[in-house]
């Protein structure tokens, strides 16, 4: 799934046919008279690792078994065939829905037949698509399933988008005040071609972007700006991946707070919850820029800028000193302790303190430096 | 203010002298052994009126004064000088930056020269920039201060896009999946032409907005296909009003509960907080599309869809029965009566439930019934 080729991954090419294939052994359970079942990750915490080479969050080889004549299962194990079932025929119509979307065909379809609903809260259905994604080895999106969307780039670079029966061209370097934005899917029936840019920088927060995309500064840097708008979707998150495996380094500029440094940890090493496509959506390759507390020893002005550490920030930032995949990095036990320490902490903005085109020096000094957090 | 002509509201335009003119007062009382101050309109809920003939949410004609003299107040008239003095300083350097940016700029130029922080919380100096736009009649976006963004649209028109020392033409015809994201100003330096659609739909999740956008449903019906994501911005509730300067009719796609009742309003009439600036960002002309209770009526099969009303949909509802602009409109009185008789909501991701381009039929039909809530 690394790679997310298109010939592959397509909707019309491997997630059909391997939906196709699931049905058929479930069928061919049922006419052998054996208990029809499939088996999927366990995603437990006790199966989810940290893979120390590949440098993100995976899921062990521990699988479990949802059989339908298990009574305590059965009913969960109707409801992923319906899930696959709806899915399948999404695919054929080549639509697209959000998991609301087939949570409400569910709840029809169902209610025409029988009189019980199939589901009757949306949380019974989501654990289910990650079983389904985790059993076959899919993509949500590949199942047709649109995800929340959230986050803009702007760049050096074309979109060649298959969409509505067209093939669109997006120049993402003629998109002005607002960027491109970026949607749920980024592998199917979606291209990118002419990117020339040297690196990408992500932003937390959308008004940074805004505030480095009106000084030009990827024109002047030939980088991607992107920014998640805080905590970075799975689409977002994919692209960013997708920026790596064409060779671009990967910096994260995020506030020197507890939410900063959870949206970096996600982008580098992926999450629990999506630990079984972690090798899709993790980019173990970026590098924190800043803001850190490091900081405050190189530039005077911030000593005056800080803000007092939340409780919050004092705690994640003592979680993350527990954290294997965290502590092995030296420069964040450092980073880490002199929070604790200090018990402050610095957003990104405070570098418009001086005035509002520093926030652009900054970063160019840092990744001249090569002044990051690993 | 209404018509937002670039002419007049330009940054390199009138809210400079606006700036200079307050500046020079403050001065010449000073000169003149007066103390200075100056006059803001109140928004206090008291001065807050509901303008019948213009069917927007408006503030009255009571003042309150500032005064550097009041010891109760001059440290706010301070601090409301020294923002003056920053958002001049912006609109000379012709960049831009958020609240959160000023925030920080007023802390770091005080920081230097006296000992205490002019700010020590934003929150602080948000009810400020509020009392400088009230008072000189001028919007935040006119200060170069940028407002945090959110929404999307596709459909035939052209941006005209004045960013970076270029003129950038959009084609939001031409934008794919993705859509033109809506900027925090779309006053200043920025053009629509050609916008050739009948009208406007307003679609309050951007779920639904993808799927009506993957059907082309833009397209066939010729309108503008536009999300907030939820509670509008600024921004896009000034994009709103615009197109209805433009004379297109306003259709908003909402769930029937509480919030997609509150988005509703918050663009028809505006809101509290915005009321000193209501005539640019209401709506009054907007029509509520759906889904409403009567829709279960005429749509059969929405019977089995129905959530239960949570506490906050019913206490929203009764609260809405009393508030005056509201309760004139007999259909809405009717609405909300029967939602806190059935004690039940829609959603309008329900409307995929039969398939998943019912959706476009439902607003299709309601359109063409002149189906909807005033």
């Amino acid at each position: 799934m690394k790679d997310g080729k298109k010939d592959e991954k397509g909707k019309d090419g491997k997630s059909r046919k391997v939906l196709e294939g699931f049905g058929e052994e479930i069928v061919d359970e049922i006419r052998s008279k054996r208990g029809p079942k499939f088996n999927t990750l366990a995603r437990t915490k006790s199966n989810i690792t940290f893979d120390e080479k590949k440098g993100f969050l995976t899921v062990g080889k521990n699988m479990e078994e949802r059989s339908f004549i298990n009574i305590a299962q059965s009913k969960r194990f109707m409801q992923t065939i319906a899930i696959a079932n709806k899915c399948h025929k999404f695919i054929i119509e080549n639509l697209h829905t959000s998991i609301r979307g087939l949570f409400y065909q569910l709840k029809y379809s169902l209610g025409e037949d029988v009189d019980e609903n199939i589901f009757s809260e949306q949380s019974e259905s989501n654990p289910l698509i990650e079983d389904l994604e985790a059993s076959l080895g899919i993509r949500r999106e590949d199942l047709n399933l649109n995800a929340t969307r959230k986050g803009v780039l702007v760049g050096n670079m074309k979109v060649m988008d298959t969409f509505g029966g067209e093939k669109i061209e997006i120049d993402a370097s003629r998109m002005g005040r607002s960027g491109w934005a970026i949607p749920s899917d980024v592998d199917n029936e979606i291209e990118f071609v002419g990117v020339k840019a040297k690196y990408v920088l992500v932003v937390e927060k959308d008004a940074i972007w805004q505030r480095l995309n009106e000084d030009g500064f990827w024109k002047k840097e030939n980088c991607i700006l992107l920014t998640p708008g805080g905590q970075a979707t799975r689409g977002t998150r994919r692209m960013i991946r997708k920026f790596a495996d064409m060779g671009l380094p990967v910096y994260v500029f995020n506030d020197g707070d507890a939410w900063g440094w959870y949206i970096y940890w996600t982008i580098k090493t992926g999450s629990i919850n999506l630990a079984y496509i972690g090798g899709d959506i993790a980019t173990p390759e970026a590098r924190f820029i800043g803001v850190t507390m490091s900081d405050l020893e190189k530039y005077d002005f911030l000593k005056k800028m800080t803000l007092k550490a939340s409780d919050v920030d004092l705690k994640r930032a003592q979680e993350m000193l527990n954290y294997p995949w965290i502590n092995r990095h030296k420069e964040w036990v450092e980073e880490l302790k002199l929070v604790l320490k200090l018990k402050q902490k610095l957003e990104q903005d405070t570098l418009q303190g001086p005035r509002l085109t520093f926030v652009g020096d900054y970063i160019r000094e840092k990744i001249r430096n090569r002044d990051f957090l690993p």
